[in-house]
Order: C-alpha cells, then sequence, then structure tokens
C-alpha cells in the first residue's frame, strides 16, 4: 500500500531506547517515501492534534540519546470513548495513513480501542523497562534498565563487604519481576523478592533469614544483597529493614534505584531491538495490518495481535526462577 | 547419576563472562554435591594434568570479573590421536566424572574428539565474543565485546563530527561479521564491511563511496563511520583508507578497536547466560549426556549435539541484514 | 631511618581508592625493605591484635578494586584513652615502625590521640568520599564519587525531561557540600541546597521557587534538577517534594543516590592519589615524621600536621560558589 | 566595560569538554547582557567569517556532550600575517567585543598574534588532552583522555592475563608524556616510556627486558602491560613487539588506543574545568584583559599571559615520575 504519511507518539513510563525507536520509524517511512509526524506528550498530543514534523536532520543522533524528544505521559481522558473517537477524527484530519505507539501494557490498551474506532492501522511497540508483555521476548528499555541495576549492584557489593552490611535494593518493575530476578542473579545477590511469588511479610522474612543463615556457614565475608520489586514489602523497605536487623543482629542499609533505571544512552541491546521494531511497524502499516504489535520472538521481528493474550503479564522465565531457587545458595 | 566429581576448562580466545561460567559450574556442582577442579591453559592442563581445586571461596566475586582464572589457550598438540588418549586416561586417574569445556568452534572439536575416546560426559559451553556458534542463540562473550564495540563507535562519532573525517574502525568476529553487523547498527554507523558478504576491494570501494554519496546529500555533517570486521580488506586498513580518501577528498582516519572487546566486566546478559549455561551443562553430566553443547535457544538452554551442524558457521541475522541494507541510508 | 614493619588500616566510611592506598602503602614499604601487616575493621582490629600480613601477591590488581580488604567501621571504643594505650601497646608487642591510617576526620581525631601516647610515627592518608579536610586538596574517593553523582544525574535528567518534571536528587557528603556542589555544576542541575548556606526551609524553598521561575521563562523544556546534600531538609525529602509540588504545580520525584557513591572501581584520579599519598605516608615513616597527614597540595605531596587546624571542615571552592550563585540561571 | 557581543571558537585537536566550555562562554556572556556567536571550523571560520549565534536554547544539554558544535579544524593559512590582519577586520566589521579561542599550544601561537594586530580581548582557554600547557595546572579533556585510556588498559589486562601476553599500548599525548604516564600509573601497567624521558630504542629495550624480569620473579603471573606515547618507538610498534618477543619468549600484541581517547561524554573534572575557565574567560573580556590564558592555578582561575613560557610544554609532574621510577616495580 502506498503510504503518505506516518505518526508516532510515546506512551507511559518513558524507556531508554525510546528515541531509537522513534528514529527507526522515521527513517523506515521516510525510505518508503512517507512524512513522519510525532504527536507530542503521547496520547495528550493526539487528543490536542499538538505534533511536531520528523526527519532525517531531527532524528540524526538520536539512537544513542536516552529520554523521548516526544516527550511522554500517561493519560486519563484516553479511557473515554468520545476522546478516543477524537482521536481518531484528528488522525483523519491530517490523513495519516497509520500510527506507532510506543508504550507498555497500559499505552496498548489505548492502541487497541483506538484501533476499533478507527480503520488504519495503530501497530504499538513495546517500550517499557518492565519487560511484561506476553507474545514478545524481550522490551525495548529492559536490557538498559537491568544493566543500570547491575551496575548499582556492583558498587554497592563494594561498600556492603567493607561494612559487612545487609543491603536490601529496591529495583524497578511495577507488578513484574523480571528487573529485579534478572539483576539479581546478574549481581550475584544473595535473595530476590518477587511480586509473582511474594506471599506474605511473615513467610518471607523467615526464607530470608534461612538463607542468609545457610550462606553464613559457606563463607566468610558476612555482607548480604536481597534485591526486591518496588513497591512490594507491606509497609514500605524501613519495616523489612527493622526486622532483618532485628534478627540478624547484622546492620542493615536499604537503597531504592529510582529513576536511574529509566534513563541513559541505551545499551546496544535496546538500540538494535528499538532500531528492528520501529522498521518492523513502518513494514506493518505498509501491509495494511491492523492492532498488531511489533514483537520480537526468537530473534526475529514478528506481528502479535494486540488482543487479551498480549495484554496479559508475561510469566517470568523458568530457568532464572530455576537458578534462583537452587543454585544461587552457595555463591 | 551420582557424580563426584567434576572438571572445567576455558579454551581459545579469552571473552568476557568465562569466569562467571566457571563460577556457575562450581557451584552447581557443589549443589548436587560433586567436588569441582579446574585444569589451567585450555586443553594444555588437561594434558599436563595440571589442574587446581575450585570451591565457593575461590569462585566469589567471579561473575563480575573480566578474563578466565583458569588462563586459556590454544592448544596445537590436541589436534594428535595420541595425545587426546592421554586426556582421557589422566581424567580417568583422577576419577573425573565429567568435563565441562567453555570455548569456540576450534575448542569443541577437541571436545568432540575427546568424547569419542572417553565414556564419561563430555559438554562444550560456547564461549567466544564472535557468537559464530551454530545452535546456540548467542554465545558467552558476545554481548559484552558489542557494548564495548559501540561504546568505542560513540565516542569515535564525536571527533568524527568535530572535524568532519571518515573513520573506518576495525572490529573483531575473525571469519564472523556478527559483532561488525550488530555494533555497526547499534551505533549508526553508516556501512559495515561482513566476512559473509565481501566479494572483492574493487567492488566493495563502489559501494561505499556509492553510499557516503547518498547520505551527503541528505545530511549537513560530512563526517561518516564505517564498520569492517579484522582481516578482510586485501592489504590492509590503510590500502582502505587510502582509497577512500583519494576518492572522497575527506580525511580518512583508521581505528583497530583490538583486544579490549576481549576484557571488561561482562554485562548483564553475559553473566546471565554464562550462569544458565554452567549450571545446565553441570545438568547434562548429571544425566550422563555426552558429546553435548549446552546452548541457549528461544531463551532456555537446550541441550545441542556437538556434531557437523553445530560446527558449522551460524548465518548472520536476517533482519539485522535487512536493515543494514535498506534503512540506514538515511541516518 | 631504616623501618622493619608497617601497619595500615582503614577507618571511617569507605572510600572508592581505599584498595589502592593500601597497594601504595604496601609496595612502598616492601620497597624500603620492610614487611606490611593490615589491620582489619579500622581500629577494632588493633585493639583486639586482628590483622593479616600483607604483600605483592595479596595486593596484585587492588588498585582497580573498590571497597577496602581490611574492611572499615567505625570504633566507639577507641575514644577511650585506656583503649588508645592498648593499641599503642598491641604496636609495640609487633614492633611495627609506623602506622598509615586512612580515613576522614573522626579516624584523624583517633591518630592524633595514639600519635600521643606512641612514640613511633602515625601517619593520617585522607579517605573519605566528602572531600572535607583542611589542609589537603582533594581527599581519595572524592572523585569517584562525584563521578558516580554525575553519571546518575545524567540519567535522571532524560526521564525529567520526558516527563517535564522536578527531580530532588539527594547526594551524600554528610556535613559537607562538596559533593553536591560540583556534582550540580557538572551536572547542570538547577539548583543546589549545600548545608554551608542553609538557612531555613522557609528561605530556601522561595529561593528554589524562584529560580525555576526565572529559568522557566528562559527555555522550553519545564524539567528541572535540584540537588541537595543528604540530611539537609528538615523533616525530609518528602517535605520539600509536598512543598515544591504545591507551589509550582509540576511533578515532583525524589531520588536518593545512597551508597552506590562509596562503591566503583575509582575513577584514575583516586587511584593515582591513593598511590601518591600512600608512598608519601611510607617516606614519611622513614622520615620519622610523627602526627602527619600525607596530603595533596597543588599537585604535590606534603606533610601536614594533625592538629586542630586541619580536623576542621574545609571550606567550599570559592570560584565554584561564585558559577552556582551567579552563571547557571540561564541554563 | 559594557560588553555586547563575545565571539568563541575551538580550534586545534578536538578534546571532551569543548561543548561545555562553549556553554559556558555562552551562558557567561548571557549573563552580563552580551550576544554571542561562534565560529566554526577554529580559526577558519574566522577567515571565513562564518559563524552561528549562540543563546541558552542552542547550548542547553552541551555540557555533557563530547566534541565540539563548532567543529574544529587546523588552519595553516592563519600563519600569515595578511591573514592574521583579515581576521581582526572581520570581527571589526561585525563588532565584537572580545574572542576567546579553545584550543592547545598551536592554537595559542595564532591567539597571540592575532592580539598583536587587534585592540580588543583575545582570551585563550587551554582545551587539549595532551596536558602540556605551561601555566595551567590542567586542560579541558585531560581528565576524560586519561579516564578512556585506563578503562582501556582494565579491558586489556583480563585478556593479558588470561593467555599471559605481553600488551603494548599505544596512547595520545604527541610530544607530552602526561597521558602516557598517569594512565600507566592509574592502570597499575609494568613500564611506561614517555618522550620526555626517551633516549634510544637500543637502550630502552634494556630496560623494559630488566623491569619485566625483575616482576616476573616477584609474581605468579607472567602477563604484563607497557603503556607507550604515539609516535614514539623508532619504525613503529611492530618493531618493539618484534624485538620483545625474540629477547622474552612471551607472546606480545600492540594495540594502539586512538581517537577514541578524544571523545565521550566528559568526566566531571573536564566539565567543571570547562564551566570555570570559559566563564572566567568571559570575567577577563570585561575587565579588557588582552592576550591572557583563562588558566586553572591551585583550584582558582588564573590570567596567565599568552607568552613565550605559557607557551613552551609543561614538565611532567615530578611525584608522578618517582613513583614510576620506584615504587610500581613490585606491583
Amino acid at each position: 500500500m502506498a503510504i503518505k504519511k506516518i505518526a508516532v507518539l510515546t506512551s507511559g513510563g518513558d524507556a531508554p531506547g525510546m528515541n531509537a525507536c522513534i528514529r527507526a520509524v522515521c527513517l523506515a517511512a521516510i525510505s518508503v517515501g512517507a512524512d513522519v509526524i510525532g504527536y507530542k506528550y503521547g496520547y495528550n498530543g493526539l487528543l490536542k492534534q499538538e505534533y511536531i514534523p520528523l526527519d532525517q536532520y531531527v532524528v540524526r543522533n538520536l539512537l544513542q540519546r536516552g529520554g523521548t524528544i516526544l516527550h511522554s505521559a500517561r493519560c486519563e481522558k484516553f479511557k473515554h470513548p468520545e476522546q478516543i473517537e477524537l482521536a481518531a477524527k484528528h488522525l483523519e484530519d491530517i490523513n495519516v495513513d497509520g500510527l506507532v505507539v510506543i508504550g507498555g501494557d497500559g499505552s496498548f490498551r489505548g492502541a487497541k480501542k483506538l484501533q476499533a474506532v478507527w480503520d488504519k492501522p495503530v501497530i504499538g511497540v513495546p517500550g517499557t523497562i518492565d519487560n511484561d508483555i506476553t507474545g514478545t521476548d524481550y522490551t525495548v528499555g529492559y536490557h538498559t534498565a537491568i544493566q543500570t541495576a547491575v551496575e548499582s549492584l556492583d558498587k554497592v557489593r563494594d561498600t556492603a563487604e567493607a561494612f559487612e552490611r545487609i543491603f536490601v535494593v529496591d529495583v524497578m518493575g511495577r507488578e513484574a519481576g523480571y528487573i529485579a530476578l534478572n539483576s539479581a542473579i546478574s549481581a550475584g545477590a544473595d535473595h530476590v523478592l518477587l511480586p509473582e511469588t511474594f506471599t506474605s511479610a511473615a513467610e518471607e522474612l523467615v526464607k530470608i533469614l534461612d538463607k542468609l543463615d545457610k550462606r553464613r556457614k559457606n563463607r566468610a565475608n558476612k555482607s548480604h544483597i536481597i534485591v526486591i520489586t518496588e513497591n512490594l514489602w507491606p509497609g514500605g523497605l524501613n519495616v523489612l529493614a527493622d526486622s532483618l536487623q532485628a534478627e540478624s543482629g547484622v546492620d542493615v542499609r536499604i537503597l531504592t534505584l529510582g529513576h536511574v533505571q529509566r534513563g541513559g544512552s541505551p545499551v546496544w541491546q535496546d538500540r538494535l531491538l528499538a532500531t528492528k521494531l520501529g522498521t518492523y511497524a513502518v513494514e506493518l502499516i505498509q501491509q495494511n495490518e491492523k492492532g498488531m504489535m511489533s514483537a520480537i520472538s526468537h530473534r526475529l521481528p514478528a506481528a502479535i495481535p494486540l488482543n487479551d493474550d498480549t495484554l496479559t503479564r508475561k510469566e517470568l522465565n523458568t530457568y532464572s526462577m530455576k537458578i534462583r531457587d537452587e543454585i544461587t545458595l552457595l555463591g
């Protein structure tokens, strides 16, 4: 299909590689002869018809830059049917032939609703550090967020060992444990607490103490690192720290890595993934595919329908879980 | 099967994550009640019965360290049948129940021959920055090598743009273009030369000049970055640089990234991959699987026979090639 | 003076480069024919006569490692005269000819007291991320801590700009503003709050709002970064964030960088400084200098008495303050 | 003096922090009510009256970016008196009140000549990775270049130790040994070859072999790292490598770090230094100071005349030399 104009926006929590994805959409669109516009502030820009033209000069050197030049935002309004109709009208008014939505599951729900009322392709590209989208092996931003977490954990280990302390480190992930699980294994943490397996504070505390106890028998150094997904411990990290300190008799410190995990120049996997998925999203628009996610599956792009299955939270990698449960005991 | 003793060695070109893999083999072995020894200097240590005991104290904090504490080496001798028989005898003499060989295709050829004359499991773990092993999605060290290359390319871009020069950057990969292809895309290079597609100096020069010419029309900055796999240009990089400078009239500089790509603390994917594959190698020994590679396939460990198929060079990712050919034209 | 045995310890808050300093003391001592021991856990090891021998094998590759292999600790007991006498006795018992104390002002107060009751040299080496020691241009660990803070601030900027938020970032420094001031300038932050100039929450809030207001007029992006020294805002960061959000109407987030600033492989300046000051400390022992700090002054080592002047907090750099007050207004 | 317009240019070899310096000049000029223009391609832009306006929007986020948005270049023409007269005329034609030249000693020679024929201030800011300018403690770019070199040396060590090889690593510095000396000490290299002390290939080879021999007796690992300033060994690095391999019997590899040392986001010291010196350069223009360098001396800006003393190459730090000669022997 001859496409003349493509629009792109970034929505929801920002992720490293969103700019690389904007660049890829733009270059791929230009290479098939289409113009490109970028809506600002996610769906808000679409509702306000607020956009900027994108070309090869604007996206130059965007591949390596963190953040998103289109800005991102949540958009509560976009849940109302009349607003979604308005968005479709805005796209029609300026003759957009296809829209690329870079974001997470919330953004995809919006994309699905918009597709229901607009007859040109709406394509989602999974851009979130949480890696919680079913149907794609990875999401853009995930690789960088874990690398940032692991580099911080490496630094924490230095000071933990110097003082023989227990550190409880809070990483992002919302309700998904991907960042916590893989950063904990990759940093050689002693324990990791995941939303997918969390039972109760009382039970989890017993497990932690049990693991620390076993580990202390197996090595000289008394320092420990425990990784936990954000917002998980009832009452907050201070409650966990106090309990741990009281029970173990060891000095406990807490650290919340926070928004640094969303920033920084993307690592190469997020740059490559963003470039592939952005390019493939434009291909899908050309093929007039509707309501699809431009996903990565077994190292190749794949078109996955944006339906209820996709919008479910992805399960944790089974072998990472096995390693977490069995092998890290002696490290 | 009850295993009592596992041996491990690192062989061939070193790769970031080899230490993480040694640690994983060691911890997994301990967790099933086995002792662990590490042969030094690859197969040389096996031929000289030169090894050290490994335990949780020795491997502590090895996860994040570059290099290999067991040292690596090529071993010409190991191509002779009588030497391979000697190796098998040495393993028997000290009651080894299984051997893990961390290395590349050359090392796997040795492993296959050893398996033919020894009746306990020999398991290969793909450890090479070149990512050229068929049968596994990725190899240990590959992720870090590209990240190092991309960070260097990012720096080269600064100075290339300041002086509006052409830079020709030589990356590793031996006869495989994986590092060149993916680092070029991830760094937004203007062109990449790969062993898999190289025809002749004359033809490739025409292609380069053609691409640079098109790009110059599409942007203000006259700087360009060309990535090339090591040992590829007939006569060496200086020959290419001289031709380019003569034809383009632009100042050309060359840079050989070299052995920095083999060092450094592994990025998280190499740590995680090494941990999974090392752990799974011990599982395979327990299951009495022989002549297998502990590989990663679609995010899960898999046992792949070390046969002629596996020992062929892996083909480049088709979608990366597509992006290289079509999309990067305007960047 | 012929010295036969030198002891070294690390005390107080840990800092990147402490290991490099231990190595330098060790190598310098060996080069003059002396043996070296390292007391563990700061002054605690001295009181318990708990130490390990150090030689060139132990300190190999210590230059680039964060943390301290001797561990660090606070030591309340070391304020009691009888404990200090005990420490002197322990040094005599094993014929130590000189003691090097790597730490901050608290550790130096202990060193001064010990020197008063022992007739061999006690030499302080300034090792603290806070850079708050009068008499030395820089302290070991300071350079790395700021680099870590600046890299985090660079990442925060990405996400701050994407969402056009205000970020309040808490950095270390105890009662000294060096880390906050220089990381804020180096990261292009919009405002910085320092213990040296803090007046009251009410007054400081007015200043912040005034500055943000001026800046908003001068640029499109509405994001801002405010850096604050730890433990400075009355009631904590949440109180500041709530006030800022209420007054500015902009979304405010807080981030506490925390202990990552104490870890990591030291940047080159901390490695070089640690090597120089550790080496010079051994020279001072050879020269039978007592109660001195091995300091850096105008790029060369200098012997500075450990007296009340030295143990005062260093004033902030006047030109950094000028830049903070005048120039950053438009950035 | 009321200044209305300030011009700035970057000249000679590029250095990380040049952009930060352009930003500081621009913000400082705006803060005193002046307009700012930036000449492109060093003195070439001045000769061709080719410049761009600079304001707070253009310099936003320039602090952390490598390279120079004004581009740099050598300018042979600028050695001719009539060209220098032309430059002065161009500055007059557009009513420039002061010119800031960011560059190295060659650029300063041009600045001095221009000052001789123009009656408004020409101020030099030392911007070069070589740190070879007498009269300033440090130059902008120097800190980042060494950090890049040290990080590469850390990686080389991993692979050197894995294979027990000798690595000869070539670093930048033109005729000055600052980068080589301080990166060698900071990376724990075994030997360093400096232009300031180089005698002859024959003599230096003896010294290297002697040092390697002593070191081998003192430690288990047979790997060594030798750092050498660019263009120093007669006949090139291959000649040195061949001699070393023949004499030592150990496998020798060479690595030229090259232009990566000129790129990358500047480390905080270069950002801070650039900000201070750029700001102070504008102050000097306001004070109608002529023919000065905006230098850093003992942590504060200082005005140093651009005369023959300043334009001599700076001597190496004496204590770094002492450490190089005496202490590193056992490491």
